[in-house]
């Protein structure tokens, strides 16, 4: 598959406010974007750090995938992204390694990203997202 | 705080063979390094990708915290590393600033570097590290 780099870090937190006050500590760095992804029931913030993004998720409903990740097992990582060129041979090339795909075609994530999701069944439980960045291309 | 990257992502898999076979696959790139690491009853497995590190974390005992985090909730994402300056005096700060310290003192961790935990009950659940590679110095 060969990603460039790991895109973002995914953490599921129950208010975006409070969790942005702790990175914003903790990093040392301020939150560079706020949007909310109707589809996915969430608003997202959002940090650089190196190559690679902290992604805040909070649940804008409590039946969406991250409201139902929290009352599972609570805060915390929810995610990883790696970063891929040609989204779609990269999903092509995941399903004939027999990875089971959530999104047989790329949608659009946050920040304009084409995006797709693997299984954690078929990833050692890791939930785990392929990001193309075709603005940069 | 400050970090300058993601260190690296720690991920608990059952089997460090079989999930060594799959990140090669998926990232591409060959694990570059395998250590055990006795206080933590862990055996561990490095890549690299871009200036962050997966670390494949295997329980060498059922007790260990990796034992029991797989017991508790499966494989999956273990913990974030961020990379800091002068650890000593990061834990300080994080202590000022509230947070619960699991390590009040670094100690060693895999690769030769010195780590120290925050405790997820301040971190908004993610078990949060802070290391230090004091032989890049």
């Amino acid at each position: 598959m060969k990603p460039t780099h790991i895109e973002h870090i995914g953490i599921a937190v129950k208010n975006l406010e409070d969790a942005i006050v702790y990175y914003e500590s903790i990093l040392g760095t301020k939150c560079y974007a706020i949007e909310e992804v109707k589809d996915q029931k969430v608003k997202t913030a959002f940090f650089k750090l190196g190559d690679t993004k902290i992604e805040l998720l909070e649940s804008t409903e409590a039946d969406g995938p991250i409201g139902k990740f929290i009352e599972k097992r609570g805060e915390g990582i929810h995610h990883i992204a790696f970063a891929v060129k040609n989204l779609e041979e990269r999903l092509k090339e995941a399903e004939e390694k027999g990875i089971r795909l959530i999104d047989q075609k790329p949608r659009k994530g946050a920040e304009g990203l084409d995006i797709a999701f693997l299984h954690p069944k078929s990833t050692h439980g890791v939930l785990t997202e392929l990001c193309e960045d075709k603005n940069q291309e």
